[in-house]
């Protein structure tokens, strides 16, 4: 066993985030005995690799008949190249997992396929397993190189840093409502829930450049709740300017936008907290003294965020 | 794209092996437009690991009330050790993803985990996912350390060596047939079916001391399957005596245990062909000139095998 050669990682990617499962979490964690915090990777260091491994389940975080089987496959890499990105490393290799039920046509893994191999660019599709099942399943890992870079751990932030985002937030949630609504406008916002784009190349560019370490995250669970993880793992306190994260105004149209931007999730974007916010970069926010995410003035513990964040799921 | 450095797999590891899934599997191939010849893992060279990801589908693999929550993380992490076994690389990390109804318990959760640590012996559990689901469903990722060692491939099979087995065969099927029956005794068949075992020693011993190329698979989806598979890799004839594979003397409770030997799958055992048999592996049999499976005279094509499985399963 080589404790101390990784982190451990029980991460929970899913819009209908659940009391038990934060609990299954801990409890996974007593039972092998880790007292790790969590990365959206886990960092092999005899290796030089990052992995990570995300599932993505019929009718949990898809319904079938509001995706195509296309945009699954892209989806599919995206999500799962998004935890490699958020740890600095370069995504290398990826297996994929599925099961599928027995109405699944040819057409359909095909297309799955194209679209996995349309996101993966660089990244080598180098087996997996296929079964069958209900219900679709699809389980990824992605494998990425830490040779040359500089490697992320939420447990990095240092009081003085910034706070950065990679772009726009809000978006994803407000796509999954208009999808829910069976609305086909506007037709970005959509997309982007449904073709989210990994941000490997502020990724690549944070990892590069930053000499000293950093905390990053990728907030497909909401950018509150990566805020929220930072300062749980780092012990500080994450301030926040509301009126400096990016969004589009298109997501004014739903009341509660403030709340997709904050708490929606999917986006895919990157949170971290650096001492030289790179180029394209927004920074929004600093990192203090204390301790959960202060946005504007305002204090929000973890647990109210996670309340925030169930009652908004 | 590393084209060249790893091998691609998509092997198809469950009890109800479908024509459909084998068919999706060249699919797959097809979209990648990779025409390597499937493994149970993917070598990657440049990090010096090999890698395999198993799923376990409720309803498909396990019956929730035929196995117990610790022998279901037992048997998750040796299948997945197994196929790590199967290419020599020393097995070293896992992660898990865990899709889970609403009405799993901790108690479920807790016994899982102490199966899957019981059965990692020096595998590192590392991180995973865990996400809600209608029904129960589990896929792992293992991760091998080829230093050292002479990692097999399914087309390295050279006339002229011997062709091993790590242990007895059909004691899994047999179990299988018992628990389906309802039936409790003999108690070690169905052990052997919920409690398989990973064959890690011969494995290392084959790895380390083999000095010339040579083809090793697990026995998940049968011995004849995997011979098959050599025999197709490596353009070659597997030859086998019959009354060389040893088995469990009890399974002749079964009319057709020379099927449950032949076709059953589950044993976990390992098969290769190798110019030196090392101590503890039984020769079976022999590579020759030709094609598919000879067995006591007679000929096995690829496609009779794969029409004895489906009638097996």
């Amino acid at each position: 066993m080589e404790r101390g050669t990784c982190k451990r990682i029980y991460c929970n990617h899913q819009k209908r985030i659940e009391i038990m499962e934060k609990e299954f979490i801990k409890l996974i964690k007593t039972t092998l005995n880790s007292d790790y915090i969590g990365d959206d990777c886990a960092y092999l260091k005899d290796l030089g690799i990052v992995i990570s491994q995300d599932s993505l389940v019929e009718n949990i975080h898809f319904l079938r008949n509001k995706i195509t089987p296309w945009q699954l496959g892209w989806k599919t890499a995206n999500v799962n190249i998004s935890d490699i990105c958020a740890s600095g490393a370069e995504p290398k290799y990826m297996t994929v997992a599925l099961s599928l039920p027995k109405d699944i046509t040819p057409e359909f893994i095909e297309e799955f396929y194209n679209g996995l191999k349309a996101a993966c660019q660089g990244v080598e599709i180098v087996g997996g397993d296929i079964t069958g099942a209900e219900k679709i399943f699809i389980s990824a890992t992605v494998i990425g190189k830490t040779a040359g870079r500089n490697i992320s751990s939420r447990s990095n932030a240092q009081i003085g840093q910034k706070i950065v985002v990679s772009g726009i937030h809000g978006s994803s949630a407000a796509g999954l409502k208009l999808l829910l609504n069976n609305q086909l406008d506007p037709k970005k916002l959509i997309k982007t829930h449904l073709e989210p784009v990994a941000q490997r190349e502020i990724s690549t560019l944070i990892a590069k450049t930053q000499t000293t370490p950093y905390a990053m995250m990728d907030t497909s669970d909401g950018l509150m709740d990566a805020l929220s993880q930072i300062a749980e793992g780092s012990g500080v306190q994450m301030y926040v300017d509301f009126d400096k994260i990016p969004f589009d105004e298109e997501i004014k149209i739903f009341p509660n936008w403030r709340d997709l931007i904050l708490f929606g999730g999917e986006d895919y974007q990157l949170v971290a907290t650096v001492d030289t916010p790179p180029a394209g970069a927004i920074v929004i926010g600093e990192v203090l003294a204390g301790k959960g995410v202060k946005l504007n003035g305002k204090e929000f513990s973890n647990d109210l965020i996670e309340q925030k964040l169930y009652k908004h799921l």
